[in-house]
């Protein structure tokens, strides 16, 4: 199996580490990290063990790559600054598939509309990972991936890929509904994210024993909006998720991590996409509009301040 | 007249020395500030032009004052650290009038049940002043004052007070359903209080200007809960607000400004009783719930934050 990998941030990373530990042949694209990736490769730190992976080749640009590969691990975050489209041009041979793993709702039909002739494999990843250095990389916890044809269907190809994966130590899973598995894990998504982030930092275990009302509010507003859409949003699922949260241990959410970091945040691939698919399916959904506009004057708040600090 | 000031805050600073100007005898209870307007008195930097108001007599505790004022002015933020009852404790002689100053709405009734005997006038500040050091006071704006009857009513003697402030050069009406005037500002303050909060720091022509359709629905709702509790909500009252706050410059919010200088918020006197009242007349105000819900989890991350700064 040939893989490229397009990103080298804490996703792209471990994923990609995991099917070389397989015996897959993975390359990288590397922007920020091209030369510690290319020299040193990367170090996974994780409950699985330590992996070093070194990528067959390590490039700046997936045009560079002399053969074309069979799968191109798309791992970027979905933020208006990448432009997934663009990062794909040159990466495809006739028989590449493109595998999308991230984040969010409606992020997939860019990539569908602008490579109509490859195969789109869209997956969620539920895991805790963080690139704390350039090349190194410190798997936290969990790691199940789900993976399914976009807009439906299992090809042999999403078999023979999840079969790799499983292999190399994680569950990952197959779903004929991915859009609805998608839906299902921005039930959780929507509501810690932005709380995590507007409460200047708390983790899900303070969020959750507080202001379970608002959880549960955001949780039933993304389950209806789904429901409106057509997709399968168990009955269920909203105390489904508040009682596995009540299990886990405090957790920071990726959101929060970005925001603490400083880099962007998938405002728009969670929040902004659900209020839309609100507005469109003609949902009331004022708890989500509400930490949406938060969110984004937490954006223009960020923005404004260090423009004014590079004057 | 004989007056008291208690707070020496922006507000009960700005508006005691007004009155003492009138010429009226004005005394106040300090805490914090206690020595410096005990030997230097409070300077006020305002548009009306410097004061310097020395005080009658400077007190640490009502009770320690041997003659009992006419009007005992309250000028403490309603916050959970402030409590009312026990400062007024020792203030009032037989005919002392008490004169609430705050933000607000369902912050009386405390008082009112504690000194039934007593003449309850409930004020409205609408102003921008600032205590920038102890005794040291910045009125940047505004400062016009509604005053009235709690709950209802106009009395002789609010007629005086506010005689004496129409002198001093404010703005100084009545209002016989102070009720009403206080869920009016309330319209204000539940929108742009908890956005500049949660936005990180924005001020009010940016909050105004990006997210409208949440500053508008943070305001319906507390017309409609006012409404529904049986108290005079114009109609056009939310257009009203919006286009002043159009013409205002770029103002930050007294919840900013305590937010900012690590003070407490008047997060239950404003938000968290309208929820309350909204609960109670069976109003659905989600997105008041969700700022509402918001600005606990960061008074919880900042009281997190500090309990292990402390460590």
């Amino acid at each position: 199996m040939k893989a490229l990998v397009i990103g080298t941030g804490a996703v792209g990373s471990f994923y990609g580490a995991l099917l070389a530990k397989q015996g897959a042949d993975v390359s990288v694209v590397a922007r920020t990290d091209y030369e510690v990736v290319r020299f040193r490769g990367i170090e996974v730190e994780s409950p699985l063990g330590h992996l070093h992976f070194m990528p067959h080749r390590v490039v700046r640009d997936a045009a560079e790559l002399p053969d074309k590969p069979d799968y191109v691990l798309v791992c970027v975050k979905i933020v208006e600054q990448a432009d997934r489209v663009a990062l794909l041009r040159g990466a495809l041979g006739p028989d590449t598939s493109i595998v999308l793993i991230a984040n969010g709702i409606d992020i997939e039909h860019e990539i569908f509309r602008a490579y109509p002739d490859h195969e789109l494999i869209s997956g969620l990843a539920f895991i805790c990972v963080t690139r704390t250095a350039p090349g190194k990389i410190w798997h936290q916890a969990y790691g199940r991936l789900v993976l399914g044809d976009y807009p439906y269907g299992l090809s042999e190809r999403v078999h023979r890929l999840r079969t790799a994966f499983q292999k190399s130590g994680i569950p990952c899973i197959s779903s004929e509904d991915i859009i609805s598995a998608r839906w299902q894990k921005c039930v959780w998504n929507a509501a810690f994210n932005p709380t995590s982030v507007l409460s200047g930092g708390l983790g899900t275990a303070d969020i959750l024993s507080t202001q379970e009302p608002l959880v549960r509010a955001l949780m039933r507003e993304i389950q209806s909006i789904g429901t409106a859409a057509g997709y399968a949003m168990p009955d269920d699922i909203v105390d489904r998720n508040v009682e596995s949260t009540r299990r886990m241990p405090p957790y920071k959410t990726s959101m929060l991590l970005d925001f603490e970091a400083g880099r962007p945040m998938e405002t728009e691939a969670i929040l902004g996409n659900a209020v839309r698919a609100a507005r469109k399916a003609g949902v009331s959904a004022p708890h989500l509009e509400t930490v949406y506009a938060l969110l984004k004057l937490r954006e223009l708040q960020i923005t404004s301040a260090s423009s004014q600090a590079q004057r």
